[in-house]
């Protein structure tokens, strides 16, 4: 049976590195803090809302609320990001996208300071996370699949990984991250042949493919580590992933729940983001 | 014996295509022009900078030349860059690096605007590759690459396309446009495992390895189009790519030569993009 890779397990961990980061900067009079804008009440987005405050309390990092309508316009909008910009109180921000139609999300995402950039939103971390640098941040989710590699010991230097999906929230940058661990990404996607033989014969697989259950047996082998980002409702409504759970346990090596797994690392992801960010200003 | 995928007949049928984007431009008013900044005199930016002007007088492209000493200050490179940005006849900037160890080169990238980056070294540009946006301008020698497989009509779709190098001039944005093109890119680098295998088992190979004749027969199979990003001098004066040619010749479905491949055709896609640049003017 495949070793579980237990997503509390390295929240659990992170978090105990953060807190007694959050104790220094308290020490030099710096409380992080992160600012949440949410425009609307997506259910979605006040859940992660939710475990993002209770993750940032666990650790010490205060958080600020900005609520508004839908109704808010471009410009309000435009002038709550550069009050943020200009408040040295507040270190990162997250912003719930999409944002109503009325609202254009480039140029919201242009308006905030890449180094508040917490969730890597903005061209800047982009371009960060493209080149290697250090420059805004990276998505969370992507950052919580290599933190599970790290935190089990698993050196994926000269490995192939597969990365399922090229979205800019968790392929892309998972592929870019797996780079500058020195393993050596593909980025699979809907249009790819073969895919079976070619996940078959990659060490890790980094699942984001946006449907349950959609890698079964025929994608997986024996030494493989699976890193399943889905998040899916089944019809009996409990939540899986993308990968056949069952089907995986009993072929590969290690692989990550759902729920249970990356979805638990990403608020403490975001909080070593805002802490990072508080850190830089001193 | 493999297909030669002749640099000089992709570079024919560009500069024709663009002969006549300039002709309209010109009835507009407009006569695409490119900003060359060079400090110093190496023999290879001199070289590279001859063979532009001579592509861009072939194709009614004007030529601007900034010419420095070495010993210009960082403070007035960033002045030429300043009046390069405001001045609406030069519609791109290419920008020979390195700079001399007293400029920075991160300040003088952030210096130019986006929208002139011919060349690919902002991180703008480097975002727009990355997200696969309309940002910027991705470098010349990738997108080289791309054109080739086009002109030939060498679909990748699907198609696993091993990019070797992980550069930000040629492997990464190679591999992102690769993921554009609906390809699936696998990123190898000097510490992939197994590399051998996994480039036979590619459909294509994009070869930036940074080492003449580094990938022989082993890396080689038959169905296989190769494009040899690499330019070295052998010990007897020739040049030479990073692919064993002889030996690629007589396995592969089709390669690109070095002299007469990729390098070729890099400076037409350079006044491709200065074209777009002007264009987007109006």
């Amino acid at each position: 049976m495949a070793q579980i890779l237990n997503g509390r397990e390295v929240v659990d961990a992170v978090n105990e590195r953060l807190r007694a980061e959050v104790l220094l900067l308290k020490e030099k009079g710096i409380t992080p803090t992160l600012g949440i804008i949410r425009v609307g009440a997506k259910v979605e987005d006040v859940s992660y809302e939710k475990g993002a405050i209770k993750c940032a309390e666990s650790i010490g990092v205060d958080v600020k609320k900005y609520l508004f309508k839908e109704s808010i316009t471009q410009e309000q909008l435009l002038n709550v990001i550069a009050a943020i910009n200009l408040d040295l109180t507040v270190h990162g921000v997250i912003l719930f996208r999409p944002l109503p139609d009325h609202i254009d999300d480039n140029t919201i995402r242009k308006a905030l300071l890449a180094c508040k950039d917490v969730d890597g939103i903005t061209d800047q971390s982009m371009a960060g996370v493209y080149t290697g640098t250090d420059l805004g941040y990276p998505p969370c989710t992507p950052r919580a699949c290599i933190e599970i590699l790290d935190h089990y010991g698993i050196d994926i230097t000269g490995k192939t990984v597969a990365v399922i999906g090229r979205s800019l929230v968790v392929g892309r940058p998972a592929a870019m991250m797996v780079l500058e661990k020195n393993g050596t990404p593909v980025i699979c996607h809907t249009k790819t042949e073969d895919m079976e033989t070619i996940c078959r014969n990659a060490d890790v697989l980094i699942v984001s493919a946006g449907q349950a259950k959609a890698i079964g047996a025929e994608y997986l082998s024996e030494k493989q580590v699976v890193i399943d980002v889905g998040i899916n409702m089944t019809e009996d409504g409990k939540l899986c992933g993308d990968v056949d759970f069952e089907a995986a346990q009993s072929i590969v090596k290690a692989i990550t729940p759902v729920p249970g797994g990356v979805g638990k690392v990403t608020t403490s992801l975001l909080m070593m983001h805002v802490i990072d960010a508080a850190k830089k200003t001193i």
